[in-house]
């Protein structure tokens, strides 16, 4: 591998961005990573943890980045990244990490200067707490990193942005932001809103016997919720589109339940799910 | 506590009945445990893994059980208990862990005979993953085990198996076999179901960049089909019960993400999860 970047800066240092930073750090993928956040604790945890080498609630520290990871909440990622272009140096690397894209990118694709490089980004990786004292490289470690160039991103910053998620021990793919949106709807955003619709649906008796896999969905659940309705409000399409696709195959279990399919429908899920036969 | 069980017999050495044996002998719980499978290599990983002190075909060697667990798939329970029962001592106390009791603990409660004493149980725990050598004392360990009395059932029976459960280190819990199977339907059966639909219903390109809220729902997808067949056949009704209340709020959550009040509905399954609004 060639040199490690200069300067990253990251902006908002909770649980994704505060990760992001132990990871460049960890992996010693940049020779000096500077967190921005307005909270004074997140950012004295960021510190602390060792996920950024100075903290500020200035994004003039930011002047010199090479490259600027915007990790705040999907309503606040438009602002945010106006702002850090403007201070940002001129043909730097803008990149964001919230789970929906396609009106992100294309609001910033309209009104970002040109002088700054955008991408979007989205680390699939997460977990229901949120905060830097949560943070954790190993989150990070091995999951997909999607970037969402349209054709008005430059492909000189497609390539920065790819070394620099190689750099921290993670998976990039390109997907179009429209894909990455489609595609997200089904693994994640319904994903939790059926399981936040299990716990609704499960009695306090019922909760308090469950097993092994309600808790899973249960921890799922927990995630914070004002973040999800941001989420959720922004991929309206494609989580309905995917609640299509899921309550078909919901009502095919019921009545492969009803009649005698129901063992085929059950392997063929196992299958999918890559469930072993016998082990 | 009181001096220990002295033979425990597991009939169905797999991953729940084998965890059982080992958490029985980690614990000191038992003097003897024997187990009981048709399958050699069920029989000799069970053996070498530490879940029994003995092992046969033959249930034969449950001559002197002072209880004896059967951990056997549902649709099986009822007749190989009822083979138990032709050769345990008079006074043994039978126990199964099938995940559906009603059909099971009301056909045994009228065929078996008054010279053994049964209860059903359902131990919450589980993976998966099927087998003994996937078997570890630790899925067991706080999990509720659930036993559902009837107006059949010895009270001394109820106090034994209360007494062999909190020596497993897991928590006793009393129910009805009708509250069970209306309450299991909810937290273990319909998410089962629920995942499989999820799993299914995903793309390839979707599961391909899939971040851990999918992946937990994988894991439950990729439970043994076969076996979850039978568990669904024999709760139908339980099921379709849960799986109307669990529509409902999944219509609920569609509403809300149309108008405005999906804030309101997501902060209430983030409570009833238990997850805190910041931290």
């Amino acid at each position: 591998m060639s040199e490690p970047f200069g300067t990253v800066g990251i902006v908002g240092t909770g649980l994704i961005g505060a990760s992001l930073g132990l990871a460049l750090r960890g992996r010693k993928a940049a020779r000096r990573v500077v967190g921005v956040d307005l909270d004074p604790q997140a950012r004295a945890v960021a510190h602390r943890i060792g996920a950024a080498d100075e903290v500020s609630d200035d994004p003039g520290v930011l002047r010199d980045a090479e490259v600027v990871m915007v990790a705040v909440p999907p309503e606040a990622v438009a602002d945010v990244t106006l702002e850090v272009a403007a201070v940002a140096p001129a043909g730097a690397v803008l990149c964001d990490v919230a789970s929906v894209k396609s009106p992100i990118v294309r609001e910033l694709d309209r009104r970002l200067p040109g002088r700054v490089r955008y991408i979007g980004g989205h680390p699939m990786a997460g977990s229901e707490a949120r905060g830097p004292h949560h943070a954790d490289a190993a989150l990070l470690a091995g999951r997909p990193f999607v970037l969402t160039p349209t054709e008005r991103t430059d492909p000189a910053a497609v390539a920065v942005m790819t070394d620099l998620v190689e750099r921290v021990g993670m998976q990039p793919v390109l997907l179009s932001p429209e894909d990455h949106d489609a595609l997200v709807a089904q693994v994640s955003h319904l994903p939790y809103l059926v399981a936040a619709a299990l716990v609704a649906a499960a009695s306090d008796r019922a909760a308090a016997i469950a097993g092994p896999a309600f808790e899973a969905f249960r921890r799922v659940a927990a995630s914070p919720a004002d973040l999800w309705v941001q989420i959720c409000r922004a991929n309206r399409q494609g989580i309905a589109q995917a609640l299509r696709r899921f309550r078909e195959e919901l009502d095919l279990l019921e009545k492969a339940m009803a009649g005698d399919s129901l063992d085929a429908v059950l392997r063929r899920a196992q299958a999918r799910a890559g469930g072993r036969r016998e082990e």
